[in-house]
């Protein structure tokens, strides 16, 4: 068992709403609305603890709508080290009409005023230590500089912790010369970082390289339904998913770098670990939410997911 | 001072929701996202409050998502006599376009169990003595019955107290039969609950003589910016509001209904109750909110106010 910190710095209320057909302009009635604390690195920490793993969860939350996080904080046994500020945290809508349809809208979510980034980096220089790994997950809060997510991921490696980074943009372009220990982009993601088209699995080959060469030990690129890239100094391997039902992929990219980070902090074999997170992330996938209720169920996963060399692709 | 207990049996927290446009099967991004405790009862409590008066109020609230509802009766001072039920209180979703369209979207609110409803039977036993007032105000809950309804309105009534009702349907219908102390139907809810077109005034107060009959000693009807009716036994009176610019009619009708009571519950004069409370009423329209962050708003509005007997309109 690791002991992990993850860090959400723009957390979400997602409340789901579901009704047969949505009419602008109209009072319409949903048949089910259901709010969840979310938000990247809380999801991954709700895998990581479905995988055994001891959660300190971090952040930033706003005060006027604390309780969904602070229940599911509390049910998980998560240490809470989130800096409150004032306002309320954002709440993502994701609308589902009965013929599938979904509409998002995503709320603004607080300011974040440099004196609660202050009061996180202080809180961190004190609980950080002593973790086997940081993840850091999802956009910035209005009022946080991808100068500052950088300065932050400098600071933790100067703990001597790793860092495992999982962002897009321009924060993710400007944290990648913090050097973070892993990244996970999807191809999109890593092309608009680099600045440039990464379009071959070659292409991706010379871009870890690069990435390498700036101290991120590991290169973790997903493709979707096509599967994992993984490079590391010495090692690329590519994992194929089994073929599963998709009821939603919230959440899939959450449980991949969890499963990542579960066999890295393990005695596992690098096959192994990726054959794991790959199978983390399908499971995800065939449900509507995420997480591992059974662990049960990635055996037959697992033994679906092919894992092979980059190369003999 | 009066000291009113507001009942609200299905509350909601309110989520306004502002942004350019909203486009279907896509991810919006919202510029403002607000959500406030409300419900009709809870509206009306704040108004009465901004008013001078003492509040308790109670009703059902979902356990998972108090918060807001909490932050909000300690900022007032009300007394929370909610009884809590397990689930999340109905968020009601308000999407504000910039071109003025609004799209409403209702959730269906938690199953309010027997075993709550008799919770709140037992509280209310405890805790209505002592008021001036009652005020029962929304729609029912799913798991609540109009019988109950009624039911709770009778026993109210057992106790000695003054219930002033405002919810519409059948709700409105069966409670009729409990013979509450005062009503605020609009014209549609009245002709529903009576089941008969109510057209004219002449129509109006042969209604409200039948529901004289039936002990109910004020009829209040809204019509909206043309004004109020208002029914008492031997005494028939109108208001017209003065020409305001409508911001949103949000918590009028709560504030007409607060209005009432704090005149009703005072040593003020019919004529000068009715004036008052259609004051109140149109301050709430010219807000996009509703109540009353300062009392001297209200004298020019009163002033705007034109009420006379019924048979001289």
């Amino acid at each position: 068992m690791a002991k992990i910190l993850t860090l959400t710095l723009n957390p979400a209320l997602d409340l789901t709403v579901q009704l047969p057909l949505l009419s602008l302009g109209q009072v319409n009635r949903s048949d089910e609305m259901h709010t969840h604390a979310a938000g990247k690195g809380v999801n991954v920490a709700q895998v990581l603890a479905d995988l055994g793993h001891q959660l300190t969860v971090s952040g930033f939350l706003g005060e006027d709508n604390l309780q969904a996080f602070e229940t599911l904080f509390a049910k998980r046994g998560f240490v809470d080290a989130f800096v409150r500020v004032p306002g309320e945290t954002r709440t993502n809508i994701k609308v589902a009409e009965h013929d599938g349809r979904i509409t998002d809208i995503n709320g603004p979510g607080p300011v974040v005023s440099a004196q609660a980034q202050q009061a996180l980096l202080e809180r961190l220089a004190q609980i950080a230590p002593g973790h086997d790994a940081v993840v850091v997950a999802g956009s910035l809060p209005r009022g946080v500089s991808a100068r500052w997510l950088r300065e932050l991921i400098e600071r933790l490696k100067a703990q001597g912790l790793k860092v495992a980074l999982d962002t897009s943009g321009e924060a993710l372009r400007e944290a990648l010369n913090a050097g973070p220990w892993l990244i996970k982009p999807n191809t999109e993601e890593l092309a608009d970082a680099l600045g440039c088209a990464v379009t071959s699995p070659v292409a991706e080959a010379e871009a870890a390289t690069r990435l390498h060469a700036q101290g991120i030990e590991h290169v973790v690129v997903s493709h979707g339904a096509d599967g994992v890239n993984w490079f590391s100094v010495g090692s690329a391997l590519h994992a194929t998913p089994p073929k599963v039902s998709v009821a939603s992929t919230v959440g899939a990219g959450d449980s991949l770098l969890a499963g990542m980070l579960h066999g890295l902090l393990s005695t596992d074999t690098p096959e192994q670990t990726l054959r794991t997170a790959t199978a983390i992330a399908a499971l995800a996938v065939t449900q509507i939410g995420f997480g591992i209720q059974d662990a049960a169920q990635l055996a037959p996963l697992e033994q679906g997911v092919r894992v092979c060399p980059l190369t003999e692709q």
